[in-house]
């Protein structure tokens, strides 16, 4: 059978590591996992003691498209809770996770060409499905002096149809402030180009509070998910706020692409925001593990940290180590037990000098990983200078 | 913000029915459901208990991309069971419903732009999902004669680069016998087609046995889910077979579009496959429903059914009867109270003339729902007459 070239997507190179670090596993090795973009806790106990009352009392078929009407109106009061904004429970479209999100936005707004920035590094999802929709990926090189996120200045006159941005980012946890994010947005605005806010790390910061583009206006798609914050990757469940114009258009091909998202993970969504307590706890746990790694990973000489504003994860420069992330973090893995993800998963041009270190595991296992590679590189440094 | 052309989606048809049965049923009146498709059980009780026991002891986050290794293996050992072919697991890929298997392997086999021929009548997302991917749908008009299914002469020299069969089909419960899947995937294989099966309604027969296309060749990507034998349509959880020299450039793909199918649904499927006996159970309920509908449908007038081989849904002409299904299934919900699906959802060119029932609901309704389609066209006829 013939096979298309939209199938010919990159692979995650994080996958070398994961599959290395189970082998060692499986030879008895203790791996530290720091390379997981995933909470290491489950769903909020809330959100389990709902779905299983519904197992007992619901048959739990298909829902709405659109989605469970209790959710939907759930999630819209969110944003009065989160952002102070008055939402419309309408415009509030549930999803199976953000990655139905962004295959969803992108055959809502976007014809087969049509030329879709993404900031460098990010996500390396908007690459693959961008190009797996027949639309033209723009790379945009952000800088740690713009906080790893595009300006107005980079988006100006290139004759872009759409722009997606993502604050807190992956993986730099770095966020947009109000003003730089207004100043993007009117940018956007002035040159015609649809934006798309991935807003998945929400809740997830520790200092300033993330910015929602909803804050700004109404005239943009915004992607979140269950997954972070909520602690319910394996769920699937997610959703988008998009303009009152765009629901039913939204709706019909949502319809067609995945008729809804899942029943059960819908129902324990809805269990999961009454959760603030359990999730609050997590979220010191998160905001201890980062004081661990901004207090140690200098010291074992990752100085070059991208702010840490939000999300789980700090991105390190480490191009004055190593100009090649992937036998990095091999080398890493080996010697040290420590499972890290190379930069080029998210930066093809420059990720051969950055690492990403995840801080969702649990804080005993961080504290592991510092000794671990504090040792690595104190060897490391007796060895070069060998 | 503009939108895309791709966007430009048709509604379901049947969504009026169903929004108008609702208004119907908010004002007291009893609706009888006979354009649901799907079964009125919940996922059987092995697949309820396994969950609630895995949300007790597993964290649940993101399985691997491919689905969960135990579940990979229970399912290729169904077709051990069901169709006396040896399968190797890594062969099977656990999908986000169907829906998600369609994207999967358009994505995987065509490029913008190729000619996919579909059935009609069809499921109407083959058609829509087509275009959302910027692939050019070729719709093979099929007939009765040759049991709604399309023939070796209907694909010969059209220039495809794929075909999507459904045997047995929705609407029309028409299975390909072994010997007309068996020309027609030569046909196609003669041709250079991508040959793609959609083996949804298996499990769901009642004479002969539905062929798998696996046991015609392995060369064809083969789609299935949980939804319709195993009764677990809100759980978005299916399953393709691809050839293996697929496995990784589906599971790429896979890994950007959807990273895995919700974890608590695969647990609650390899639960579901061993409850043979609850679901045999569902099969002699819709077999009961099935003879039901064939010995009343005629007495009510609707006598042009077509072969009622699998599924859950009989087809019929009614084309003497009305020339617009759309007005006539609206006409049958108002003075019955009783919702079926007009053909124009499955067939834009003739399913003016058609009906789709559905006999997956509960025995007794079907039994209220045959008396009042007789009481409905005995006064349709006398008003006519008169």
């Amino acid at each position: 059978m013939r096979v298309s070239s939209r199938g010919k997507v990159d692979p995650f190179i994080v996958m070398d590591v994961m599959t290395r670090a189970a082998e060692l596993e499986a030879e008895g090795r203790r791996i530290i996992h720091m390379e997981v973009g995933q909470p290491g806790t489950p769903a909020p106990a809330g959100a389990r003691v709902a779905l299983k009352t519904a197992l007992d009392e619901d048959a739990l078929g298909y829902s709405l498209t659109l989605g469970l009407p209790a959710l939907r109106t759930r999630i819209a009061r969110l944003y009065g809770d989160w952002y102070n904004v008055d939402l419309n429970p309408d415009r509030v479209v549930v999803t199976t996770g953000s990655s139905a999100g962004f295959l969803l936005t992108f055959a809502s707004l976007f014809d087969a060409g049509a030329r879709v920035g993404i900031g460098a590094p990010g996500y390396p999802s908007y690459l693959q499905l961008l190009k797996a929709m027949d639309l033209d990926p723009v790379i945009l090189q952000t800088t740690p002096q713009a906080r790893y996120q595009p300006r107005p200045e980079d988006i100006r006159g290139q004759g872009l149809n759409g722009l997606m941005i993502a604050s807190p980012g992956n993986p730099s946890g770095t966020m947009l402030t109000r003003r730089a994010l207004s100043d993007l947005m009117e940018a956007a605005a002035d040159e015609g180009i649809s934006l798309i806010s991935d807003e998945i790390y929400h809740g997830l910061h520790y200092e300033e509070r993330a910015v929602s583009a909803l804050e700004i206006s109404d005239e943009t798609y915004v992607i979140n998910s269950f997954s972070k914050y909520f602690s319910m990757t394996g769920w699937r469940v997610g959703w988008m706020v998009v303009p009152e114009a765009h629901v039913r258009r939204v709706e019909r091909l949502a319809q067609h692409m995945f008729i809804c998202a899942p029943t059960a993970s819908q129902v324990a969504a809805l269990g999961a925001l009454d959760c603030a307590e359990e999730l609050e706890a997590n979220l010191a746990v998160y905001a201890r593990n980062r004081r661990l790694l901004l207090e140690h990973l200098p010291q074992a000489g990752f100085t070059r940290i991208a702010p840490p504003d939000g999300g789980f994860y700090l991105y390190a420069d480490v191009s004055d180590l190593t100009s090649d992330s992937r036998v990095f973090a091999g080398e890493i893995l080996e010697q040290a037990g420590v499972a890290v993800t190379p930069g080029l998963d998210f930066d093809r041009a420059r990720g051969g000098g950055t690492l990403r270190f995840s801080y969702a595991g649990a804080t005993e296992d961080l504290q592991e990983g510092m000794r671990r590679l504090k040792a690595f590189m104190a060897e490391r440094h007796v060895s070069a200078g060998a």
